[in-house]
């Protein structure tokens, strides 16, 4: 076996001469479904046929995910077989056609997607059959159950332990590093883990690693925790829920987060990290996630009654969701809009410091011993103290140390074709913006917005500024952003 | 350019190195789709990231489908850019939130599946979204007229145009090549276009292609029903609803033949092909494709109604399908029995040729001038004079010769482990061993079986012979029999 040198992400992918005698007897062609077994560890990967000559007729090539499968001594042999039809492709096929399933059920599909026995295709048609409506209040229980039990478990003692949690959609809205901080601060365990974004230009954990280290193992994140009571860590390492990390690798390009499995994998990986209290923030925009007020109570009404079946007390905060929350949309440009506040710095975004108080108020007030209002006064006084900021940076130190975010090689403002005012701004569009300038695999792009409805605005001036580190992404975003004039609405004329 | 000698099926994959300008400068990675231009002609390709020393930085490599869409020299130079998010992206996202839509919607997704604008998870995610219920009436007619209007349309001038189809679930019930056969030999028109399998272990075409050339153009199709008043060729080359065949990469993988897109999938392509009157076959049973009455009924009404909207006057035939039909189960071996009935040779399976005189006599009824039972009379004296079979040969020869079907190198018995008699048949589960033995693939792979429900049989007979190309898949197909005890069910003890 050697090591292909071809990056296929994250499905494996063996690469067999046609003249290839094991492709012969097997019966082998390209896209078979083949077991590769060797030095004890064994994957399954899609077959690539070969037909010119830089793979000879008894070697077999890797490609990355398939050799970091397997980790085999270059030159070393291995065992080839037709991969057994996963067992849980039964069931797969069974929700498909609309079938309801248990957890049991659950936990075998689970397990198959956990050992790679699924293709990319099918667990595009899971994430699909599951998608909408199409999973009942039973089974979304049942799902979030086996997503607790294929991964690991963390328990922290007796005593609260708070958490929070934003179903997303609004670009910029960073409020996490602000409220682990403030909580933290006053003496509670906030133990966050976060997740890499899914369809959006970032997520807590890309925003974080712009500033310290995030992919902590079990061992390090509980020592973080033990000495500063929260944590803003990855859950990557952690293998909280894990099966939620390989569906994200078919909803990122698909742009699915869907209902039900939306509820399970949040509530999965809040039960898995041991917390007792959770705060959910759904803000609801016509260009957010959650689009109306009844789509946000009827998913606010399963995350209660999910969250009530696994023994986690849930409180829900409908909030504004029209609009990009902070200036920065992309990892280092949030990171800073939450360093600003932080410091309380002069300039620093006041939306975003607003909905940190109110949010971290509302997870302060879930605890039985608290008052109405006096959570945001504690968070308030915690944050314009600076007892929030060194708190963020205890925590930072913890993690291995803190570094200033970095910025792009590339920045040019796109500038409004037209005098007049703000009329709407169109979350997703922008949200597109800022991925199509690279983030979040570069973490220093992305897009700086200033305005919000209602400012004016002269013909001339930037309506946002794309930063990005190669001219090539930089031009396509600035392309996208001429071509949609829908992106930042300018409704002329006087006010 | 050059051709990076690596099959990957129908999905173009493009390789260019880590180090390649074009990489950095367009902010490419790994699965970034990217849109090749080349000498007049583009496409749509996945990137794959080469870290290897096998292509230079100023190469890019193709897989064979881009290769095959592009067809450039060696040595050609390219242009490659983002692609552009697929328009029908969204329509996409809309109906897998369980959104309505309309033919124009429809036909947009189509366009882009055509373009192979869309990615087999997109096209996963499209086909699961539109199975179960998940299609309304008007969608499933939005849909089929869709289907229509992105392919050719064939016009056979007045008069009645006759088609059967049936929508499958039984192994080797093949009766399509005897019907036609006689149907033309009594002299009504009958072009029949069926397509490869798509979870079955052999589907017509595949069957066909065993004895004479099915991959007919448009003209060449026309001159055999021309001359023969019917033909049997594939559907592949002459894009009769074309955005079917690209619905079957990712069909086939998840096994997956769903309720509303199925209906549009035969009845486009029945319409395209210029049917007035189409007689459709459903077989149920427990492990048929459809396995109950109500889900047969369900589907008869669907067909009736979208056949009405579309001009097509469908009639429905139900049929026991609790067991296989014929013989053999793979391309060759349902050759072989289609041949037996056609030469009424004593040991021709009798259940293929009553279905088949059965199925015959419905199409001929379907016509205003018939009368009941004057139908099956006709198919019969057709069959025993040997008009059909005269007329099979003669079609045969049309597309451009006949010849016998052949054999696999490898058979080997499954045998009984017990004595009693045969209590029930797993249709599914044969199917699935006919398809380890690698059919449809290897034509001449397969299974035959000659018990049914009832036979006794002894400790060490043979259930079932297993036909394969090669030992590995002979042994799997074996294997996963000795795992599967109810593939055929015994009941043991006397009658």
């Amino acid at each position: 076996m050697r090591r292909a040198g071809i990056d296929t992400y994250r499905q494996p992918v063996l690469y067999l001469h046609r003249d290839c005698p094991v492709c012969r007897a097997e019966g082998f062609a390209a896209l078979t479904r083949v077991r590769i077994g060797s030095g004890g560890r064994d994957t399954v990967a899609v077959l690539n046929v070969v037909t010119g000559d830089w793979l000879g007729a008894h070697e077999a090539a890797l490609s990355e995910a398939a050799w970091q499968a397997l980790r085999p001594e270059p030159g070393a042999l291995a065992e080839f077989a037709h991969a057994d039809p996963a067992e849980s492709c039964s069931l797969l096929r069974a929700k498909v056609y609309g079938a309801r399933l248990g957890e049991q059920d659950f936990a075998a599909v689970l397990r198959d997607v956990l050992a790679a026995r699924l293709s990319d295709i099918e667990l595009a048609a899971f994430v699909t059959a599951c998608a909408g409506d199409r999973m009942d209040l039973d089974e979304c229980i049942a799902l979030t159950r086996a997503m607790v039990a294929v991964g690991d478990r963390l328990d922290w003692g007796a005593g609260p332990v708070l958490d929070k949690h934003c179903v997303g959609g609004l670009p910029g809205n960073r409020t996490t590093p602000i409220i682990v901080s403030i909580v933290a601060a006053l003496g509670y365990r906030i133990p966050k883990t976060s997740s890499r974004a899914i369809t959006s230009p970032a997520g807590t954990a890309d925003v974080m690693a712009t500033m310290t280290a995030v992919d902590l193992n079990l061992g390090e994140l509980r020592r973080v925790v033990e000495r500063e009571g929260g944590c803003l860590a990855s859950g990557g390492r952690i293998r909280l829920s894990p099966a939620d990390d390989m569906f994200i690798q078919v909803e990122r390009p698909l742009d699915i987060d869907s209902g039900g499995q939306m509820v399970a994998s949040i509530l999965s990986k809040k039960a898995a990290a041991g917390s007792t209290h959770v705060l959910i923030d759904i803000p609801v925009g016509a260009t957010a996630k959650i689009r109306t007020p009844a789509a946000a109570d009827a998913i606010a009404r399963r995350l209660t009654l999910v969250g009530e079946a696994m023994g986690l007390r849930v409180g829900i905060r409908l909030s504004d969701g029209r609009q990009p929350v902070g200036w920065g949309i992309g990892p280092a440009l949030e990171a800073r809009d939450v360093l600003a506040v932080l410091r309380c710095a002069p300039d620093a975004p006041r939306d975003l410091r607003e909905r940190a108080l109110d949010i971290a108020g509302a997870v302060l007030e879930l605890l039985p011993e608290s008052r109405p209002g006096r959570g945001r006064e504690a968070a308030t006084v915690a944050l314009d103290s600076g007892a929030a900021l060194e708190k963020f940076m205890a925590i930072c130190e913890a993690q291995g140390g803190f570094r200033e975010p970095g910025k792009a090689r590339f920045a040019r403002a796109f500038v409004s074709p037209t005098t007049g005012r703000v009329a709407c701004i169109n979350n997703r569009l922008l949200a597109r913006v800022a991925k199509l300038a690279g983030a979040p695999n570069d973490p220093t792009a992305g897009v700086v917005c200033t305005l919000r409805e209602g400012d004016p605005i002269d013909t001339g001036a930037p309506l946002f500024v794309v930063h990005a580190e190669a001219e090539g992404e930089l031009a396509y975003a600035l392309n996208y952003a001429a071509g949609h004039a829908d992106i930042l609405a300018i409704r002329s004329g006087p006010e």
